[in-house]
């Protein structure tokens, strides 16, 4: 009983996973303003504002902008249940654990899916999308991870897009770990359903999913022949308290939507380019010192905001990570499916991506792999970093 | 842009409508903790402890009790979605708002519904449960709600639950507006399914819906033929993550765990009798007072943490309400449906459930109608609910 009245006490991490990554203190103070009613004036205007900030952020003007009322994978769940009807055809691009969910949400709200495949970590071709877009010329939606968390893989988008709206589908995409940390052109690229969490690169606690649909995607939506499948994910309803309407359809996580704004008002504030060019720069120099102690990265393309490395050989994957935690207080993520025990999954995430944190984790790595005697070259790594930083 | 990047600053107000009700300053602070990864040890020990607490306000030892990443109502899509697969048959029982809800959802994930219905504000009574059953004795379970925030009826259950399983089916418990506030005995009645939200009695901003199940329940999830409908909210992942396996599923909203484990405790540390029983003697209070200004309560049994009355005869629903809020920054709930223009519902949850706001809501109700001159019994509220506090 004891422990279960125990005063609340969450050790101070560095969070330099796959997200959540560091909140700062004016979103935490956001999140603990007076909580109001759901349906009250002040509350509205709130969600207004919201809304048009998320715009920004997903450099879109659709109107139908809003967060969906859980994390990350509900606002996947929501594109994937407003836009599909049993029996639609989708295909799902697969190069990690994210685009494999969405196939897996697909097909259990009646959809034929087509996989589109490539080993993790590699990124999906247009060729390959074009040619199951012909193999299946009826597929009404195409869905596609652009920042993969499980690889680090950053996907191309711009062929694609191209391909998709040349045949007609909608284009779905995954951008959870890339929104607020690098470009998510929706209009640009006419993204028709895009969906994102807040724990990433927009260093926010978890708990609200952004969406956005593009004009086409609503009037499919409207178009509808059957009930969305999930009533709690069901835009035509939630459409209508974020709108004008105001009608009730579920009660808002009202502290959640202070603390997004909050958010997203210190991305605003900071400016998209700037805010993706210091994602960018302490990539660089991230990179460069993790290569510079001999590690690796798996994918192809690699997300600026999170660096996924092979484990070196010798090396025991959970021992590093436990050491990291109980000793330097910082998290890295594991590897996931495929890469389980042999990656590091290493964030750089809005409030993470700093040069303090570059450097803390590159010299703690440095130290515990000196350590443990598998350092692979020794000492040069902080030496990289700061050649990257001048460059 | 100004507004947009203006300052947080929501109006304080005194939460007296259906939810959510006033949070404490201790549930705002633990809130605003920092955040953790969810995969944490640390985070891993606070989400045991959470659970354990949600186990003694559910009064229930069911293994698998946890909280759904989302409010209220994703708490019962998660019950209907983990129970129901397609063409399986079940009872709705509506008396109100959610009883219909839970129809809706039922159908979208495939089930066959069948309706057992009162007018709104009447209970539903056993010998309907009854026919139903015996009307379809292949029913897989009976839903039903405890305390219906719609109309303000707490519906009796003991007979119902007994019929419930003398037909060998399930009996699922929408518990959303009384757990923390009254008894909801989900071992004593054999609950199969109870699901509830944090913003009601519990006291804390909305954003997780806590969920038990019994043994039963998980045995008939277990031998499912067909995926959960919705992939967010399977349990059958969802539980290896409360679980001692760890396996990650979604990321869980962190900060609102700590919100609800802070909740949680200050239930146990008042203790469920002592809880309830304030909200007991502050129902009589405001009962007492209400109808002493002549306002008539709707719902065939009240609840006592939400007191549904009609609006008086002449009388401006809306108007009066935004005086309240406006000049008084008390917010209560209008009517729904049916009930919408002619229905007032003050809530007494939790936080909110105090002498202090007996007196302010009844003395300004006062006020207000005897400045519109629509007041039927002048003065006699206040002394008619010092009175009730004799009692």
């Amino acid at each position: 009983m004891s422990d279960l009245l125990s005063k609340l006490d969450p050790p101070q991490r560095v969070l330099m996973g796959p997200g959540p990554s560091d909140v700062p203190a004016r979103i935490l103070n956001a999140l603990a303003a007076p909580t109001i009613g759901h349906l009250d004036p002040a509350y509205l205007q709130l969600m207004d504002q919201t809304r048009q900030l998320m715009r920004q952020v997903f450099q879109t003007e659709n109107e139908m902008t809003l967060a969906i009322s859980g994390t990350g994978s509900a606002g996947m769940e929501a594109c994937v249940t407003n836009l599909i009807e049993r029996g639609d055809r989708m295909i799902a691009c697969v190069s990690g654990v994210f685009g494999g969910r969405m196939a897996d949400v697909a097909g259990r709200y009646g959809a034929s899916v087509d996989l589109v495949e490539v080993p993790w970590g590699e990124a999906i071709r247009p060729e390959q999308v074009e040619a199951a877009l012909k193999a299946a010329p009826q597929t009404k939606a195409v869905g596609i991870v652009q920042a993969e968390t499980s690889t680090g893989l950053l996907q191309p988008l711009d062929e694609i897009a191209e391909i998709v709206h040349a045949h007609d589908a909608l284009l779905v995409v995954d951008a959870v770990t890339s929104l607020g940390g690098m470009e998510v052109p929706v209009d640009r690229l006419g993204i028709d359903a895009c969906f994102s969490g807040t724990q990433k690169n927009l260093s926010c606690p978890p708990g609200l999913a952004p969406v956005t649909f593009s004009q086409r995607a609503v009037e499919i939506m409207d178009r509808r022949k059957s009930k969305v499948g999930s009533w709690y994910l069901d835009l035509s309803m939630i459409r209508n308290y974020w709108g004008s309407d105001r009608s009730y359809h579920h009660t808002a996580p009202i502290n959640m939507t202070y603390a997004l704004r909050e958010a997203l008002q210190i991305i605003v504030e900071e400016g998209l380019v700037a805010r993706f060019e210091r994602h960018q720069a302490m990539h660089r120099r991230l990179r460069a010192g993790l290569e510079a102690l001999g590690l690796t990265y798996i994918p192809q393309h690699s997300l600026p905001n999170l660096n996924c490395v092979r484990v070196p050989d010798g090396v025991d994957d959970a021992a590093v990570r436990r050491q990291l935690l109980t000793e330097y207080g910082i998290e890295i993520g594991a590897g996931l499916g495929p890469f389980k025990g042999t990656a590091w999954r290493i964030g750089l995430m809005g409030h993470s991506c700093t040069a303090r944190n570059v450097t803390l984790i590159l010299a703690a790595l440095e130290t515990i792999l000196r350590q443990s005697g598998s350092l692979i070259e020794p000492g040069s790594a902080l030496a990289a970093a700061a050649q990257a930083s001048d460059a």
